[in-house]
């Protein structure tokens, strides 16, 4: 079921297909809503969503108002969080934790996490918090071996199942109350005594790093062994503090496509079941960007690129081949991404760090601290801006231009062609003082190639037009279309494209200014947005027009395709044409 | 000369006593600037001052145009980065240690940070990221035994001077050879192998929290022995990977009131040399909201307090003291904050996060993802809104409402009396939806009780005036003076103040609509700000007013005292008239 839906909807296949068993055990052993169980990311927990009575609709998954994704509480009282980023997993359940301690209630909160997860920061203080606690909490640490480094991967995994027995923790407590009696230097100890003291070292070595953090450790067992893990979760439950409990799973286990090619069928497309081959187009933002990177870093050897674990998705991967040295994932550690970043420029480099706009939201403060307020040159590259349609309100990119715009000395660039990307690269690398952001949708261009010649605004239609259209980044295709046609019905419109966003150009206000009526077309939350700025400088400048902002308004967007979502706000040219004729109509 | 000069100017006096001894020992073993010595929070780096050049003009300390309490670029060559928020430093200097080794050259890049710093996520994700590197880069962990959890604190002191010799590196690789070599079980081990074993077993265990991330580890070492020190040092410059250097020193050596009571004199207000007591006042902002937490929270039982490492600070010991089941210091952990907030709210809590503005920059994605988006009743307290004064760029909490106005379901209060803040809390307790900010700045109430009852907006003056003055938060108090002066200079004034800032209150620009000009006056980043929403959508309105926004602009704001930044930004009581006046006179 999961394969062939997928391969329709498109979504998140070997994740989902590594978890089945770890699921079951967990339904098995656990007595959720009572006991809370937190899906990491949540792009594992389609198994979870057929168990909890939502097999009859799955065929909806991903598609307007079908099954989400991820993890929603309205969609199931069994889905805890909102879920969609990584790593929030076990501070979600050490709150339900501390409040089922207050409470003084008996249930479990039981996180599930991914090894790729254990690279952001986020997972520390948790585990570091929460470690100190006697609180009921369950970290279940889903390794399949895609990114976690070797020192938890190379445990001895003979121990495995004298450590997921129930009897383990008298045993060791045993053997441990034993040892502190026996003096460690001076005196002769028999055979049997050091052979448990050398085990219990390399238990104790092996799993150090989650006890210096507080944790009970069991594991690793196989993630495919119901029985197995069944017995290992009754052991965590026994336990009179956190237990870290680690399992092994196959990402994509049982279909061979996905066992062999995880990466690629981690999220996915539509895909041709029978071969395995996505159904997908070729050219992108991402690529362009990687391309035209690249083409820049052999010329200029400052040049550095970055990304936190989506070198493929961020089009990094042709840069990570021809210059290794000077690529770096830091793993899904997005601030760390930012100071690190700040480190090469000081050090002299020309760094650029790749995200996709919704992870953007993890490194504000090092953007300000460690970004702006350094006063030396650096470039993000934000991709997956605006509308992200199928993966739903937790990856929207609506959210990046009022969090960055507050930021000082602060360059924003909008391309919508590649010719812009390349050029706002360029000003990025040579022309900018301190930090730049060139943000980008997912997919390819919506405008093809233009005469004009970049530059930070572009202007289109004569002073003194009935209407002014303005708009930055996709939303300009729109724009465009839908000017055709309204000067097609006779009436005289100014197009105002911003390619730079922040400064806002102060000329292309005063070009605006002249115009019956000026509309903002902005595919990004209103409030905050920069159709805010543009108006409040309109009516700085004396302007008299009148003056509409067609935007996101306050709500969270839910899991639709792009064009859906573009329609449903107004930000297609249907959507443009009718809002320029309702302004029209009110003269 | 620390604290004679602490104790005129203010600032942070134990952290600086502490590392006197290491900042020699530093200097002697390093050689900045072509090594980069890179100073965490940088509220450690006063004797780095005084030793690069600074002395003659340390008197003018935290003064405006003097040194500034953090370390700063512009200030000196040997100040490597803009430093003040915690975390930050492994990052930058594995960044500039990546830039060394890319260029190829032999530098080191040194990080000094503190035990506190530990709890944050970042400086995990730092160490996990250059651990797997081969660069030379050494962390000096600086434990003065404030924060740190006891398995650090807790190692064997006995082994610190074994370990900080150089052959040390070299007695431990030819061990562990042996021992490679001799089958762990079915043969009798010699006692001196046992022995050596034991040891080293508790070298590893307690070290291997580092080891496990890839550092070579040395220490704990005395970090007021300057000699010891320059010989772990010399031992870490010749590892072939990444050290860390653990010193444990004393907060406030030196100076035995601040022995004493370290935390007092972290950071400190002026103070007398002679009694260690400080000169401040006593009520404010931030000990009103702990009495007010204090009191909603004996009547409701579900109602919890957050601090990252701030309890102090942010007035929550009182409620600390009277609620410890239900107050939790997470640590400098702002992103575990609010999602284990997340947390205790999905189980049926009421949590309250108290963060100062300039530090909630960093859980910006976890206000989304794990506030917003959840739908779920939380509370985050914002302090230091606005200028900070003394503690310059790094510190202004000027950005916390661009990058809040864009989070979907958000309520902003910005209460400038204590009962407004009473209010707002209350409103967001019981009366909002989701999640709610209340913001409010250092020290007590710009304005008194006033005879208004709270309300979202509040205005004075009547329709039609010829000028409308809009504020909110502290500047409200300049506001209503200077409209006092204008009206007795015969103007007719209109003020318009508002206490809650998002979703902007529609009644309130339509009051505003009326007038003849518009005013808006915002102790905050302009870009971004409420002022661009308040003039966009009086212009959507068709006002045909006059407007201007006064607010900061496009910089960062360095160190002085508040009233001479609300001065400079013309945000006190003469600014705000003489813009006024300036505004009439253009009619």
């Amino acid at each position: 079921m999961l394969i062939d839906t997928v391969s329709r909807t498109g979504g998140h296949l070997a994740s989902n297909l590594g978890t089945v068993e770890l699921t079951v055990a967990l339904y098995k052993c656990f007595n959720p809503p009572e006991d809370t169980i937190v899906w990491d990311v949540g792009h594992q927990a389609y198994a979870h969503k057929l168990l909890t009575g939502r097999a009859a609709q799955f065929d909806t998954l991903r598609t307007e108002g079908g099954i989400s994704g991820f993890v929603r509480p309205d969609e199931s009282v069994y889905d805890s969080f909102y879920e969609g980023h990584a790593g929030v997993s076990v501070s979600q359940a050490a709150g339900v934790a501390a409040a089922n301690s207050i409470k003084g209630n008996k249930n479990f909160a039981v996180a599930v996490i991914g090894d790729g997860s254990f690279g952001n920061g986020m997972v520390y203080e948790a585990l570091n918090h929460a470690g100190a606690s006697k609180q009921r909490l369950i970290v279940i640490l889903n390794e399949n071996e895609m990114s976690i480094s070797q020192n938890v991967g190379s445990m001895a995994k003979y121990l495995a199942t004298v450590r997921a027995k129930p009897k383990y923790y008298r045993l060791k407590a045993g053997t441990e109350k034993l040892l502190n009696k026996i003096p460690i230097v001076g005196r002769r100890f028999s055979m049997h005594v050091f052979k448990l003291k050398s085990v219990l070292k390399n238990m104790l070595y092996s799993s150090s790093f989650f006890e210096y953090l507080g944790f009970k450790y069991i594991g690793p067992i196989d993630g495919h062994n119901i029985p197995l893990m069944c017995e290992a979760m009754q052991s965590a439950r026994l336990a009179a503090c956190p237990v870290l409990l680690h399992v092994n799973t196959i990402k994509g286990k049982g279909y061979d496509f996905a066992e062999n090619a995880p990466e690629k069928f981690h999220g996915i497309s539509k895909f041709d079941v029978n071969t395995g081959e996505p159904i997908t187009s070729g050219e992108s933002f991402s690529s362009q960007f990687g391309a035209a990177l690249c083409a820049f870093a052999s010329k200029d050897k400052r040049i550095c690129a970055l990304t936190a674990a989506m070198s493929l998705g961020t089009g990094l991967d042709q840069f990570k081949k021809e210059f290794p040295n000077r690529f770096f994932d830091v793993g899904i550690a997005e601030e760390h991404a930012v100071t690190f970043a700040s480190g090469l420029a000081a050090a002299g480099m020309l760094p650029v760090f790749a995200v996709y706009s919704t992870f953007l939201q993890r490194c504000m403060d090092q953007l300000v601290h460690d970004g702006a307020l350094q006063r030396r040159r650096m470039v993000i590259a934000v991709d997956r801006v605006g509308f992200v349609g199928e993966d739903g309100e937790t990856h929207q990119g609506l959210y990046d231009v009022p969090m960055l715009r507050g930021i000082p000395h602060l360059t924003i660039f909008a391309p919508a062609t590649y010719e812009e990307l390349n050029w706002a690269l360029y000003r990025a690398f040579y022309k900018e003082a301190t930090l730049s952001v060139i943000r980008y949708p997912r997919g390819c261009a919506a405008l093809q190639l233009t005469d004009a010649q970049p530059a930070p605004w572009l202007e289109d239609g004569p002073d003194g037009a009935q209407l002014c259209l303005v708009s930055y980044g996709r939303v300009r295709a729109s724009v465009t279309e839908a000017a055709a046609r309204l000067r097609a019905d006779g009436f005289t419109v100014k197009v105002l494209s911003l390619l730079q966003i922040r400064p806002l150009p102060a000329d292309a206000v005063r070009a605006a200014a002249s115009c019956g009526a000026v509309l903002f077309f902005e595919e990004g939350a209103q409030s905050g947005g920069v159709g805010e700025a543009f108006g409040a400088q309109l009516l700085e400048n004396g302007a008299a027009c009148r003056y509409q902002i067609t935007a996101v308004d306050d709500q969270f967007v839910a899991h639709a395709s792009v064009p859906a979502l573009l329609h449903r706000y107004r930000l297609d040219a249907d959507g443009v044409k009718s809002a320029a004729r309702e302004v029209l109509s009110r003269e």
